[in-house]
């Protein structure tokens, strides 16, 4: 069903999002035509200034609003401690536990064939030509992959392609807190068996 | 979680668009950041050319880019012949069935006292006085209002307004194309035996 043109274009546009299909962008629209100028304005202007604004962080591309970020760019940070992540928001959810004082890498992915996400799509290279290089004060690598098939296997690609003897971890597998045991699959009931403290 | 300040701004904003929750709302900020500075200015520019373009029309109250809506403006279409609706996207609705040459009025609401859509709320007395007015050449009146309490109370209310006699009708009720006898509610299977044809 076509509208007007403006809104079939902001419609149009709406529907790129994740998510919205044809007829909750009508309805988007709709609401954000009814809310008013202000609305519209304070929503346009909000997508500018973040467009404008966010942007990889040099060193460990992660998000941040500056070229470095504050935790690369932070000296009392355990530099010599490097967490590996798949996502950006990773990071923000690790600092939310105030557990870690080192620092991060994002790849920004993780290797899967199947989604033609390989090593060169990455942020590997990046990472480990850091660690190889010559005067590399990196002793240690949290990998806080997602612990799933793809994630196994960017570690076990990283470890392999590090030249130097490396303190290297990753995150413990086991049941969450607050959780019924009835709940948990089979696989993470046996590895949190196995793990018994 | 806070990531950087006009990323949170921007998820700030989009959680105030219906059915977009914290995590949603994230999602789609992040979704935009990674499409990059050309995607976050089309849509902002779509945003801000509907809320400049896109008003109601001062005859009938539907959305078009003019004073004036072309139902409205086109001298070819019946002007005796008014169709009264909830929402202006129920216009579009009906032109797509290419059954109808009348005019169209928007009440943008429908009489609902628990949600305090009073009288005063909707457009009703517009309607009311250009058909009670002086000269007035409406001869038909058709109710396309969707078939629930609240659309009947609009239409009694609207129907003890007038004083002038009119032909008023109301979209058949029946069962609706292409559907399964046994899916059909038992209160519509009962109208659609009473109003056999």
């Amino acid at each position: 069903m076509s509208l007007t043109p403006s809104l079939d274009r902001l419609i149009h546009q709406l529907q790129k999002l994740p998510g919205v299909g044809p007829k909750n962008a009508q309805r988007l629209a709709l609401f954000i035509f009814k809310k008013g100028a202000d609305f519209s304005n304070a929503l346009s202007e909000a997508l500018l200034e973040m467009s404008r604004s966010v942007k990889y962080c040099n060193i460990c591309s992660g998000i941040c609003e500056s070229d470095v970020c504050d935790i690369c760019s932070n000296s009392l940070r355990d530099h010599s401690k490097i967490c590996v992540v798949e996502k950006p928001t990773d990071v923000f959810h690790i600092e939310g536990t105030g557990q870690y004082n080192g620092v991060y890498h994002v790849l920004n992915g993780l290797i899967s064939p199947l989604e033609y996400l390989t090593i060169d799509k990455l942020n590997i290279k990046t990472l480990v030509s850091k660690i190889n290089g010559d005067g590399c004060a990196v002793g240690e690598l949290v990998f806080a992959l997602p612990p799933k098939v793809e994630g196994d296997a960017t570690m076990a690609l990283i470890k392999k392609m590090i030249l130097k003897p490396l303190k290297i971890s990753k995150l413990a597998q086991g049941i969450p807190t607050g959780c019924e045991i009835e709940h948990i699959d089979s696989m993470t009931l046996a590895r949190a068996l196995n793990n018994r403290s």
